[in-house]
């Protein structure tokens, strides 16, 4: 029996699902004394596993504040007012990211590509060649369109053809369903989120970075240009509680970090087999699309996320056309964000325990869901 | 029963302890849906209240975040580079405020006064007209020394001599127990958390502005020098969930935000009622400590606060000689934190639910274990 009153079933990019251990850890007691200097300090650690990293210099930051606290944290410690940043950009979230690059002083270049899209390595390198870039940022999911980047080629590129350029990923809609090997792959930042794969409620901005990238916080020309999102003053707080002492610069959300630890300790206990899980329903879900006659907003199976999929409707139906049928079933699924094609697609989410645990029973429930739904909703248009 | 674990009091200047149905209200299922936009659109609403506010040009500010991020809102939004800001320092947050608007550029003047004091009404005058100030700052309660600011004093004076000035409060330690009256003070900004008087888990940052205050921000000459914390960003989404419309620029801490509900609508249900409580049980305490022949931090009986108090310890006995004897005990208060003084004091928190429910009688029994740890730590090293 779940803690969690009956509700219907939330599959959306994220938020997700939750694991009831992980919202009881919520109402856990949990306050700055040593049992939590502990339960924070193993909650780092377990951050350096999710990411598949044992690089000492290496650094995880975990901090009170949605996802996109992380974009500041990269844009006023990475880079210094002047200095050129290219953007990746296959989204809304490209978007963003590079507003809040340019309210910290850097000039931002967009490489876009048409929705569904992602750059050609080939494009990158042109791009990279033409000017010195301080760094790179590359969304690794965006979760307005479901497109995947090829973050470990990008990060290989851009070693070859600019060495220096920081390698920054937004990983609030992959990390915890798309492999990330933050040390292989030579990456500097992977910026993230709790609630969407990692299956924790929102509130915690989860930030890893490599030895270079503190190197380049530290060797700055100006100060940093944030106060509350400052990696030196956070820095040393992260290494104080993952050598377990207690340290103060802001108050830790102890309710949220001891959830966290509680999913991060299931996620970690096997790494490998949690993507072969999210790539195995992936692919169920986007075989489904297909027989449905759907076609994906990512055009090419390649750039297909594993945690989402997002679907065009049938020529001449709407998202509004399509949600009630599925919220009627007990499906929640979300309605377009990118602004050229927001009326014509759905998003379905398939991320976190909905994926793990395959006695809830939530992705064939919404398959079936959604062919139902579509069949209303066409007969109701006569279409 | 309480669904809290058996667990000692906790007695420090925040967090504090925790009401059943504010801590069950964490896992609570809750997600960006329409039941979500109600409870945070009241949340809204009961902010407000809890700050006696009902002028509509004035707006609350609810944002996942360390109540710190309330200081990046005012000195990235409020002030531009160049411009002077008059710092009241009272202690450790003077401190850190003052480098916070640093950060973002301001001039910063510190009027200092000696541990445990406050700047007199004539000092903060002289002060005022010796430059023309963009804003002053002054901490409501330092929560390093058991100082209580007067604000209505300082914003009275302020709107006399430069009444331009914008009047900024940090009200970390003070919202929920001590007065405050925005509207009536013609305050600025208040600044606080989710995690001390208001009774709710950390991870909320709370920020009531006046109409002048947005207005000052919507006419800044250069852009606001921060992203996350840009008020022009998240005013449309706080105005837009007030009026029951979702709407998004970060992901809201769900959660949390209903755990404030929860405890906003039992605080507001009558707000000159709880501080009426706050003074008498700190005027209980203060007794007390008197009664034991001890001194308070905060020198003179009107700048004393209401939700905590720093005590001196007897000559010759420092924080680790007591606060053990109070462990065994099941009481937990903190050590000292201001720098000049750590190792002198201890302080003493005693802030909602521990004030509000008598039944628990946490007070009383703090009192009584106060005693008994002194005479134990006395008698062991032969005082």
């Amino acid at each position: 029996m779940s803690i969690q009153a009956p509700h219907n079933t939330l599959l959306i990019p994220g938020p997700i699902e939750f694991d009831d251990a992980v919202l009881q850890s919520m109402s856990h007691y949990a306050h700055v004394a040593p049992g939590f200097v502990k339960v924070f300090g193993e909650t780092l650690t377990l951050t350096r596993k999710l990411f598949q990293s044992t690089d000492p210099t290496a650094q995880p930051f975990i901090i009170s504040g949605s996802g996109t606290l992380g974009w500041d944290l990269v844009s006023s410690n990475l880079i210094e007012r002047g200095e050129n940043a290219l953007v990746l950009n296959t989204g809304y979230f490209g978007d963003s990211f590079g507003q809040c690059l340019e309210t910290y002083g850097a000039n931002v270049t967009h490489l876009t590509t048409p929705v569904g899209q992602r750059p050609s390595l080939q494009e990158v390198e042109q791009a990279l060649k033409q000017k010195p870039y301080k760094l790179i940022t590359l969304t690794h999911v965006d979760t307005s369109t479901g497109v995947l980047s090829d973050v470990k080629g990008v990060a290989q590129l851009v070693r070859r053809v600019s060495p220096e350029t920081l390698v920054i990923v937004d990983g609030v809609c992959s990390v915890g369903s798309e492999e990330i090997a933050f040390d292989e792959w030579d990456l500097d930042a992977v910026v993230t989120a709790s609630q969407k794969a990692i299956g924790c409620p929102p509130g915690l901005s989860i930030v890893m970075t490599s030895g270079r990238a503190i190197k380049v916080s530290q060797n700055r020309k100006t100060p940093a240009s944030s106060y509350y999102a400052s990696i030196a003053k956070w820095l040393p707080i992260m290494v104080n509680y993952e050598n377990n002492k207690p340290s103060y610069f802001a108050t830790p959300p102890t309710q949220l970090v001891h959830a966290l630890h509680t999913t991060l300790t299931q996620i970690t206990a096997d790494v490998p087999g949690r993507f072969a899980q999210h790539t195995q329903v992936s692919d169920k879900v986007k075989a489904a699309v297909a027989d449905l006659g759907l076609k994906q907003v990512a055009a090419s199976p390649d750039s297909q996320a594993h945690g989402m999929t997002a679907i065009y409707l049938p020529e001449g139906l709407t998202p509004p056309d399509v949600l009630p049928g599925l919220l009627k079933r007990g499906v929640i699924f979300a309605a377009g964000l990118h602004k050229d094609i927001a009326t014509k697609y759905i998003r379905f989410g398939h991320m976190g325990v909905s994926v793990t645990d395959p006695k809830r029973n939530d992705i064939d429930h919404a398959i079936a869901s959604l062919k139902e739904a579509l069949a209303e909703a066409k007969q109701a248009k006569g279409l």
